[in-house]
Order: C-alpha cells, then structure tokens, then sequence
C-alpha cells in the first residue's frame, strides 16, 4: 500500500499546483495514477482538485471498476483506454485549462503546434524543426461513445501526447505524475501562445 | 453563536481566495451567509475583503434590519431578496471579476453560456449541451429600485444561478459557502473564455 | 520617530503588494508618506520595491531635500508636489501597472472613466453615473519642468484623485498608505478594463 | 568553493522566482553565473527550475567543459560565448517567458522597444527618449550554428542588453544574479506591452 500512498501524495500536489495556475476550476478535473500491481489510483468523483486529502484518492482496477467504496470520477473510462494503450504510462493528468477550452472553440478537429522550442519537453522530440497535431474530440455526456472515438484516433496515430475535449479540457499523461505535469504546462503555454498570435 | 463563528470564518477565507484572485478589488464585494436561527451573516460596509477578520462580519435580520450595532454593506437588500426566495440557498456571494464588468459592457440583456462541460457545476445541469443565459441588469444607486428589477427577473427565470449588474459585479449564491466559491470560479471561467473568443 | 517606523513598515508593505501584482517591475516605482512633523517618508533611488526594508526607506523635508544621508528617488518632485497643494494626502504610490503604460500609448492627453461602480471608491463619488478623467502627461526626464504641467493641471482641475506620465507609470495619493493602495488598484483595475473593451 | 555556493544559492532562488511567473514552464530555461576563479556555474541539463537544487548547479570552465560529473545545459555553448565576449557579466539568464516566444512569431528580425521610461534599468540609459532593438535569431539546434550568428551580430552591436531565439526564449545578461533578473523582468514587461499594443 506504500505505492498507493506515494502516488496518492503526488496525486495531491499535482491537484494543488494545477488548482493555483487556475487549471481546475470549481471541481472540475481528474487525475490518475498507475500502481506497482497494475490497479489504478484516480480522484474520487466531485472532490474540490486543489484540495485534495487522501479520501479523495481511491483505487480502481483497470476496467475502471471500484476496488475502494467511493465512486470514482465520472470519466473514468477515458482513463483506463490510456493506460491499457501505452503500458509505459503511469500517469493521466485531466485538466481544464481556459487556453484548451478556448483552443477547442476556435479552432477545428486539431490544432497544429509548429517550430517551438518547449515541443522538445515531450519524448523522442529532438528538434524544434517539427508539427504536432493535437486532435479535438467533441465533448459527449456518453463516455463510451467519446472513449471510442479517441481510440480509434490512437489506433491510427502515434505517438500521441495528449488530446482536447471541445469545450471541456485537456488530457495528457505520462510515465509518472511529474511527467504529466510537465506536459499539461507545455500544453497550456503552446495553446496561450496560438491564441495570443491569433488576437495579435 | 458557534453557527455565527463557523460561517463567519468560512467568508473570512472566502474573502482571502476572491482577494487573490483579483476579484474584489479595493474595498469592493460583500458577501453573506444564512445562519441556524434564519437570521444572516454579512460584511459590514466598506471593509477590505481580503483582511477580513470576525469584526468585519455582522449579524442582520432576514429583511435586513441589523441585529449587531455596525452599518451592514449597502447592497443588503440584494442579498436578503435572495435568502427570501430560495429557502435552499447558504450563502451569497457578490465579488467584482472584470470578467463580469466587462462582459456587461459588450453585451446587452445577458449573455448565454452553451456547451460548456464546467456548466455541469451548476445543480441540476447534468450535460453540457444546454445554454444557460445570465441576465444583466443596468446598475442603479437605488438598491430597492434594483432589487424590484431582479425579483421580477427571479419570477419569471427559474432556476437562477447568478446575475451581473452592468459595469459592476456578479452575484452568485449556492447551499454553503463553498458551493457559492464554486459558481464563482465557474462564472469567472466561462466568462473569461466568452471575452478570449470575441478577441481572438 | 516611531511614526517614521510606523509609515515606512507600512511602505514596505505596499512594495511586496504592489511587486507581487507586478507593477513595479525591476526597481521601478517609488512611495512616500507624510509624518507628524510634517517631513517626509520616501524610498531609496534605485531600491527593488518587493524588497524593501527599513534601510530603503529615508527622511525628506517638504522642499524634497534629504534629511538623511541617502539619495531619494529621482521624482521626489512629483511627490513633494502632491503633498505641497493636498494637506490631507498623507500618501503617495507611484507603481508602474502595466494598464497603465499600455493606456498612455493608446489614449490622447485623457483616459475617461465612466459608469464603473469602482468609481465610488474615490472619496466624494457616491454614484457610479459619472466620468472621471484622468490627464495622461508627456514624461520627462527634467522633473522640474514634468511639475510645472502637472501643477498647472492641478491648478485647474479639481479634485484629482490620480494621473498617469505616458510610458512610465501611475501617480496616486490618498489619506493613509492603505488608502492610496486602494486606488491604484482600482485604476489598474479601471484602465485594464478599458484596455479589454478595446480588444474586444 | 563558497562562491559557487552562494551563486549557485542565488540562481535556485532566480529559478523559483522565474517558476513562479511561468517564465521557465516544464523545464525549460537554463541559468548561470561566473565564479572567481574564472569557471562558471550552470544549471544541470533537463532540471525543473522551479525546484532546483544544489545538485542541479554544477561547474564548467570557459570553453564549457564540464568540470563536475554531470552533463551541462545543451545551450552552454550561448553562455560561454556571453562571458568570453563581455567581462563584466557576471550572470546569463535563459527564461522562456510567453511574451518572447509570441513577439518572435510575430516581429521580423527584431522587436524595438522606445519611450519607454522602464527602459532606464538597464545600465548606460538614462532616458526613455531612446530606442532599444533586441534582436530576433531564428532558432537552431545546432548550437555552434547559433552562436556564431549571434557573435556575428555582438562584433556588430554594442551595447546588447539581451536577444530572442525565435519560438525558442530570452537570454539576458548583467553583473550580479539580481541584475539579470531585473533584466528578465524588464524586457517581460516591455514585450507584453508590445503585444496589447498590436491587440487593442
């Protein structure tokens, strides 16, 4: 249960940190985090995200079903697709940064981010010299549904580093929180960078 | 008493976060909560809210009569009208986002909020394919005169989350004090995302 | 001298404030605050203003010269000005908010304030059905001659709450450091508001 | 090896400092300073700047040989060429602040910054009646490459506060860590102006 706690605590500070740059506003948002016997430690559904406690975490297996009492986050689905997909992830970081949901209404199925040096934050990126297409899926209530729409698009495009959900937020993962982290910021600077080029 | 000391510190905090957020500027804002006996807890006029201590929150009646000797914010009648309609609502909240002033200077009578997934913070809003639309009201010296504005808005719009008063402020209102945070964060969000639209 | 100590930790307080919002950028900025003897309290030149202590804080007579060994800010003019035509001003803020500069680059000789419910933080206005004007002077590095426009200004226009030297900063007073605090960040406030309208 | 201490001491602070206000996001940005005996101090390559610590400064000579084990930031190569070109430096900055990556998308070869009284910080300018150019460079991730087209234009310019890497970040120079950061915090402020000027 050690590697519960750990992942829990970091699941915690991610929770704070993300809460202060204005990324989970209300209570939105959800994190999860891989254990050392494959289940999953993810937020409990409707907990306030900068103010998470360790009742907040709770473990679930990977088909998203409850290991722990409480209910997990709604969006669980969209979590174990990830994590079934990339066994090096251990970590999915959902957000709701303002330059996503703004990105998303703006912009069409992708938005396209070329020529930036912070791309080179994600791994096998070794040049500026590049694009990544980050994909828009339109939001759906049916978490099914919208899990089968990113998973066919994961099929066919990799690597993949993150994706938007129209009008809702961001998701990103990596092998471990402080990763994902890293990722969600490079995401929100890359997408506060477009639109501040699209006002200017 | 301890009902008065609890919610009193709870806008005390509340006060603090808002501050932070650049929300209550100056000396502007007041915020009130119901209390155990039906009467209310409300910043006394013209106090600093983001150093507010137990001595800068005031007890009134329900038609806003004070019970303690100071001078309650100037806007209690907007506050009480709000108590005396929704028998459900805990808290009020009235801070400043220049999310809010600004939006109430582009826009006419309201403006809607649709497809948003943070709209699901809202009680009762279970999808983010709905619109909701948040009234204007032209700001007015003469509280009463306001306060008759709104209540006939409250009649006919139900249920109601929150208003703006043109080049003025929001006001917001939920179960506990947190629940009121809460909306706040919300509104400041999507009206935030609104005005980076109009922009970009 | 206790009143000295009493307004420069009160000055001190203001530099982390202000610094923290960022409107004193690297060393920029410089405040002062009247004494009971009628001299006067006013940083250091070149001091980082998020960094004070007492030791950046000096005496000056009403002329401006120094009663201590250091060398005041370089616009002590600009200070002994205000408080030379205003008996009651007890406090000057000069910070650099960056709504300022932008405005003062956009704006003629004037920003016009109106129907802003802020407004009535400045002492005197009671309803937010007003304008305010606030003069936006060519800077100057000759402080004499910078005065003599401003003076004459003064002169002519009453009463003044604040005004702005285009490309350099916000010049505001009030009754108590905690006063003059207020204003300027309800200017930053009212003059990032008008900028927004401007994008928008 | 106290001075590398207390500059390597310094430049943890810079890091949290820059962290704190999104200049260095992921980990991005790299930092140093010049010790004593000639060698520099640097930050270790691929570090969280708002987190760094001891163990993430280490020792390089001039030519930017490492003289401590671990592995220098892959940019050592602009640093050196900073110090070896001007004596008096005692401290090279490299944020990513937002501000400069948009400026360098939307400017040409480079950006220039007039009237502005902010631009007295930095050394040798004593009016805002100037005109400051920061030169852009297109971004390179053959260092060398870079570095000679920056060197070309150092032969040719003097004096040079500091220039961008389009899409990449900042580099600014002064005598002390403090310096440099004033540095930073200028040219953030200045850019940001320059862009809500072409906004409004």
């Amino acid at each position: 249960m050690n590697d519960f706690k750990d992942r829990a605590d970091e699941l915690i500070v991610a929770g704070k940190t993300l809460y202060a740059q204005g990324m989970v506003p209300a209570t939105s948002g959800n994190f999860s985090a891989r254990l050392n016997d494959g289940t999953l430690a993810i937020t409990v559904s409707g907990r306030h995200k900068g103010q998470l406690s360790g009742d907040d975490i709770m473990r679930i297996d990977v088909q998203g079903k409850p290991i722990d009492p409480q209910r997990p986050s709604a969006e669980t689905g969209l979590h174990t697709q990830i994590y079934a997909r990339y066994p090096d992830v251990g970590c999915v970081l959902h957000p709701h940064p303002r330059s996503a949901t703004v990105v998303s209404r703006r912009w069409g199925d992708f938005i396209r981010l070329s020529d930036y040096e912070l791309l080179k934050v994600f791994p096998g990126i070794i040049s500026h010299a590049t694009s990544m297409y980050v994909p828009i899926f339109d939001n759906d209530q049916d978490i099914g549904r919208l899990a089968k729409q990113v998973g066919a698009y994961m099929g066919e495009n990799s690597p993949l580093f993150g994706y938007i959900i129209r009008s809702h937020g961001l998701y990103t993962w990596g092998k471990t929180v402080a990763d994902a982290l890293r990722y969600v910021e490079a995401f929100d600077y890359l997408f506060s960078c477009e639109l501040q080029l699209k006002e200017a």
